[in-house]
C-alpha cells in the first residue's frame, strides 16, 4: 500500500472536522474560542536521515519538522510530545532536543519512550495557538494570486550531498515569517516533499493551475541550472510556498516564482509545459 | 541509557507547566478555560505485540493504550494523530483504526505515514477534554485513602499466553469509569505497566506508602495463587488505581486492593512486606 492509498483508506474512517480531510499538514482544533494547531511527524533512519548521523541532530529535525507545519498556519509554538526510541546515542538526542527547544522557545509537553533492538524511528506532535483567523490552509489559493517562496529552494539536497550539511540537518522552520504572512495570504503551507510537489499540492487542494516560472526559483546559490529539475523535486527545504494578491506589500522577504492560474488539464505548469514526472518525495 | 535515565535527562529541558513534571502519562494544557489532556505512546513490535499479530489488532491496541491515558484523568477524547510504518498489512491497520475509532466515539485528526524496511512502530498523540477540574493525577494520594483498582488483574497475562487474547490484543479504555471517578478520587492512573510497579508509582509521587493485600487483588479467575505475583507485575491490564476516601461511595465497580500510609522506607509493601524484586515492565 502506498502513502496515497494509505491516506485514502484513513479518509474513509471518521474524520474529525478540524482534520481538513487530511489534505493538509496540521489539524485544527477549535477549543474555548482559541484556534489550537496539531501536527504529527516521525522521523526514521535511512528516510529522514542517514545511519550514523549526530542523535543530536535528529533531534533538531525531528522537532524543527514539526515546527515547520505550525509555521506555516502562522501559530505560535506551545509544546510538543516526542516519542523516542532508546539507543547508544540518546544523551546526544536529548542535548538536541535542548538545543531546538531552546531556540524556538518551545516547551517539552511529554511523550514515550520504547527500547526495540530495531533502527530507531522518532516521532513528534506539535501543537501550537494561532496567531491568525482563519488560519491559512494549503487551498485557499485563487486564479490570479502571485506563488511566492521564502528562502532558497535545494539547500538541503546541496546538504544531503555534503557540501552545505546544515541546511539538511538542521532545517530553520520559518515560524516568524508564518506569523507575519498567515493574516495576508490566500494559501500557504511548507515545502517537505519538494516544491514542485507541493505546489501541485496546493494548486490541487485550491482548484486552481500553478504555473512556475523555473527561472524565477531562488536555488541556492551553488546549484547550477542542470541542477534545477533535480532541487525543485527534492524535499526537506522547509521554506514557506504562498499564494497570495500580486499587488501585495509583502511583510517578510520571499521570491514570486510563478502564478495561480483557472483549473487547466494539468495542476502544475513548469514554464508553461507539463512538469517531468518526478515531482518530490512520496513514500511507497 | 535506560528508560529512568532518558526521562531523567529531559527533566533537564524546558518543560511546558502541563508537563507535570514528566510525572505523568499525560500532560495538561489550559486553553480559553478549557484543560486539554495530551498523551502520546509507541508501540512496536516485539515489545508491544508480537511479529504476526493481525494489524487491526496493532491499530486498536495503539489507541486503546492512548485512550486509557486519557481515561485515567476523566477526559472525553476528542480526536487522535497517528504515525505509521507502511507495511503489507496496512489495510487490516486502517480497518482496525475503524473499529476502535468507532467503538469509543473518537474522531482521527492527522498524522503522518512513512515507508521504511524496518520492522513497523507505531505512535498516536490522543487529545481530549477534561471533565472534571482539578484533572486527577497520580501524586494527590493521601495516607488513609482506600486503593482501588477496576476490573481484573492479568487478564493481559492470560492473553500474551494465549488463553485469553482478546485481554492482550484489545485493551479497552475504562473511559466511562474516569470520567465518573474524577471528581471523587484523590488519585488516579491506568495500570500500563504492572500493577506493583504503578501503585508504587502513584505511591512515590504522593509521598505515601501504598500497602496491598495480596488476597484482596481482583486476579482474573484462570489465575491461580502461584501466578499473582507475576499478574501483578505484568503490564499491559489499562485498568485505572484510584486512591479514594475509604468511606466513598463508588460510582463504578471497583475493588479495595489496600490503603495508602504515610511514607515509610518502602513505598510499596505487600501483605506488610518489602515487595517482589520484580514490580512491571520498565524499558531499557
Amino acid at each position: 500500500m502506498t502513502e496515497a492509498d494509505f491516506i485514502a483508506a484513513l479518509r474513509t474512517l471518521p474524520l474529525h472536522s478540524g482534520a481538513e480531510g487530511l489534505l493538509d499538514d496540521a489539524a485544527i482544533l477549535e477549543v474555548g474560542g482559541e484556534s489550537l494547531i496539531l501536527t504529527h511527524d516521525v522521523i526514521a533512519e535511512g528516510v529522514h536521515y542517514r545511519a550514523g548521523t549526530d542523535p543530536a541532530d535528529i533531534a533538531w529535525k525531528l522537532v524543527a519538522v514539526n515546527l515547520s507545519d505550525l509555521a506555516a498556519k502562522g501559530a505560535e509554538p506551545i509544546g510538543v510530545l516526542i516519542g523516542a526510541t532508546l539507543d547508544a546515542g540518546s544523551a546526544r538526542f536529548v542535548e538536541g532536543l535542548g538545543e531546538v527547544l531552546d531556540t524556538y522557545g518551545v516547551k517539552l509537553l511529554g511523550g514515550d519512550t520504547i527500547a526495540t533492538g530495531a533502527p530507531a524511528t522518532f516521532g513528534c506532535t506539535a501543537i501550537g495557538r494561532a496567531t491568525s483567523v482563519p488560519v491559512p490552509r494549503r487551498s485557499g489559493a485563487r486564479p490570479g494570486d502571485a506563488l511566492y517562496v521564502t528562502g532558497v529552494i535545494g539547500a538541503a539536497m546541496l546538504g544531503f550531498h555534503g557540501t552545505l550539511e546544515g541546511a539538511y540537518l538542521r532545517p530553520k522552520p520559518r515560524l516568524a515569517e508564518g506569523r507575519a504572512l498567515a493574516p495576508l495570504v490566500h494559501a500557504m503551507m511548507d515545502i517537505s516533499d519538494g516544491l514542485f510537489l507541493d505546489a501541485r499540492r496546493m494548486a490541487v487542494a485550491s482548484g486552481c493551475t500553478a504555473a512556475i516560472t523555473l527561472g524565477d526559483v531562488p536555488f541556492a546559490p551553488r546549484i547550477l541550472a542542470e541542477g534545477y529539475l533535480a532541487a525543485a523535486s527534492w524535499g526537506d527545504d522547509y521554506e514557506l510556498l504562498f499564494a497570495a494578491p500580486a499587488d501585495l506589500a509583502l511583510p517578510v522577504e520571499a521570491k514570486r516564482i510563478g502564478t495561480m492560474l483557472p483549473a487547466g488539464p494539468e495542476p502544475l505548469l513548469i514554464d508553461g509545459n507539463s512538469p517531468p514526472e518526478r515531482l518530490g518525495y512520496e513514500h511507497s
